[in-house]
């Protein structure tokens, strides 16, 4: 074997024998390399004691370095490739894990959260190209029709402005975000938590097929991983730090969209919130994070998400507006003129001067300025709202 | 007339001959009084020149004392009562107003946005008490059944929490703020842009009964006066001042209750914004609100509004929270190695280390706790997950 597939094949291997993310060995592999990890992982000649002891656990019966070469070539025949940090498609992104802090690290879910080691991929393009330019869209399992309405209204936007959509292929929102980005004919990225050739849950084979033809499935995992509820969490960081930014549709109160959240706040990128009604359990995760995190950003269509991730101007939104109102042009003193006239009937421009609290003078001169405009009518009787008025 | 009568009478008629909030008349109002502020009204000895004109406009054919006693005894028997700054009911917190700073001071409606100098209040409760511990529940007359709902929620609560709920007595929003407030059997108190004579609008005058007998009604405009449209934009800021907080329901994109909220910000008073769908154009000046001011505060529900308005800690609201799990009491080992079991069968020991990554001593010793815990169950065949676990 080559020096190159030395490093792919230990990679593979790594991460079979610790979780992707382990602090520890991410270390170590940042400073010897990821071949002599594995070798000192194997001799049980490392510090880290947790890690050692489960690396020699599952090494007891099984030689890591066979089982790489086997799921290598398994996964060839499965039309699944391995990329490696050197290879040129590497998503440059995740490296922003190396220096993530949390809050809270006092659980193991949080201590996981270092760069990849490497990425199984399913699909013909490029990784690194097509999260280059890529926004996450994620939310509960148990969508709402409304929730779901939102997700394809944003993901079929972000596909049609050539942004990747890239979600965790799970029901409910994930999908509606994988299926809106493949129906726009635009591309979409499933990041799962199980091997890629058996995509969780069975429920969305035919979506993992489609995703596989027009845009990519991934995941840290070797085929034949299964997966696992811890998985879920370790790999929500991947959303994270992949992608320009992330969406957050609909969650309960506690969800692993929360978290992925979590991590894109720590990692300092768009943490996009889209609101709801109060009274949706579906919403109540997404209005805590609004209220706890000040920099969660609040978007409720799709120019706000462009403009959270595009560049700066490229995207300005207008601020929201309503109708126009036929008084909107006037300056003051004549606006306060044309409510005093009456709604019905006419009025003098005696009259209206009391009413408004203008002199007549003023009054005389803008009734000119508002007959002009269309505004109102002159009668023999007095002034009049002109009724069809521009 | 006693010399305090002379002040009160002066205040009416200094109401009739500038709008309320109107900044010359107030600043006068503060150096010499507002009898003093009268006469030179009246003699037109004052410099500013739209102010001097629109006062002598207003007199010409009318003596505005004369106006201003019989106005005084036209309420007296309606059964409304004046109050001005030097009685004991007067309610201190609008004197906030003469120090508000506004972004926008180029439109009339924002250079009127002093203190009030009189209010003519219906109801026996005297309004100093009233507005004491209030909260101004403000929203769209166009309200959605949604909005409504969570209307009536929120002001029902505020009010069974001995707040007063203060609203602006329109249509939609307003309306059912007041009527959940009667309906709790709290109080509300409706602030008018017209004389509380004739509260406006007429829709709604069986529940503007209910108000005066229960709660308040309030205006700084005269008995008789027309709510001519400027007057409910001066109006609000008497709301945002009056109160320790306002609640926004729902809002299209520009409109008054919107204002209000733009007067309670510039007070420093909790903003309270109620999300909703982003489908519904009702939401759409909630968003917009949420999205451009970071010192407005998400609200879903009660216990949120009174935490912003309450002695802090006194309504300390829990953090949200989703069913409970199971495995919430435990650790990080005991979790994975629980995750590894499989749903139906059973596992060995041996089996479960390798699927877990732990170390087979540990998984031992775990596996104790988890039985214990009832979560797990030893067969013959290995480890089982517990069907009826507590």
């Amino acid at each position: 074997m080559p020096a190159d597939d030395d490093d792919r094949a230990a990679r593979v291997a790594l991460t079979w024998l610790a979780e992707p993310g382990n602090r520890a060995v991410w270390a170590l592999v940042e400073e010897g390399g990821a071949a002599a990890t594995l070798h000192r992982l194997l001799r049980g000649d490392v510090e880290n004691g947790p890690l050692r002891e489960s690396a020699l656990a599952k090494a007891a019966n099984i030689d890591p370095r066979r089982l790489a070469e086997l799921t290598l070539s398994r996964a060839e025949r499965l039309g699944a490739r391995i990329v490696v940090p050197s290879d040129a498609e590497w998503p440059q992104r995740v490296g922003s894990l190396a220096t993530l802090a949390l809050d809270d690290s006092s659980t193991r879910i949080n201590t996981d959260v270092r760069p990849p080691l490497c990425f199984w991929v399913r699909g013909s393009w490029p990784l690194g190209e097509a999260l280059a330019r890529s926004v996450g869209v994620v939310g509960a399992r148990a969508a709402s029709s409304y929730g779901l309405h939102v997700t394809t209204e944003i993901a079929y936007g972000l596909a049609s402005h050539d942004w990747t959509v890239v979600s965790g292929g799970a029901f409910g929102i994930d999908a509606a975000a994988h299926r809106a980005a493949v129906a726009a004919g635009g591309r979409t990225v499933a990041v799962l938590a199980c091997g890629v050739d058996r995509p969780y849950p069975m429920g969305n084979s035919a979506m993992f097929e489609q995703i596989a033809e027009s845009g990519l499935l991934i995941s840290e995992w070797p085929p034949g991983t299964a997966p696992l509820r811890h998985r879920f969490l370790i790999r929500n960081r991947v959303i994270a730090a992949a992608t320009a930014g992330t969406v957050l549709v609909e969650a309960a109160a506690r969800s692993g969209a929360i978290q992925t959240m979590g991590r894109v706040l720590a990692l300092g990128r768009p943490a996009m919130v889209v609101p709801g009604p109060v009274t949706s359990a579906m919403s109540v995760g997404c209005h805590s994070l609004l209220r706890e995190r000040p920099d969660a950003t609040l978007v409720t269509e799709l120019s706000h998400v462009l403009e959270a991730v595009g560049r700066i101007g490229e995207y300005q939104s207008d601020p929201a507006r309503g109708p126009e109102h036929r008084r909107d042009g006037l300056d003051e003193e004549s606006a306060l003129l044309l409510e005093a006239v009456p709604r019905r009937g006419t009025a003098t421009p005696e009259e209206l001067a009391v009413r408004a609290g203008l002199a007549l003078r003023t009054v005389l001169r803008r009734l000119s300025l508002l007959e002009l405009s269309g505004l109102i009518e002159r009668r023999d009787a007095g002034i009049a709202l002109r009724r069809k008025a521009r």
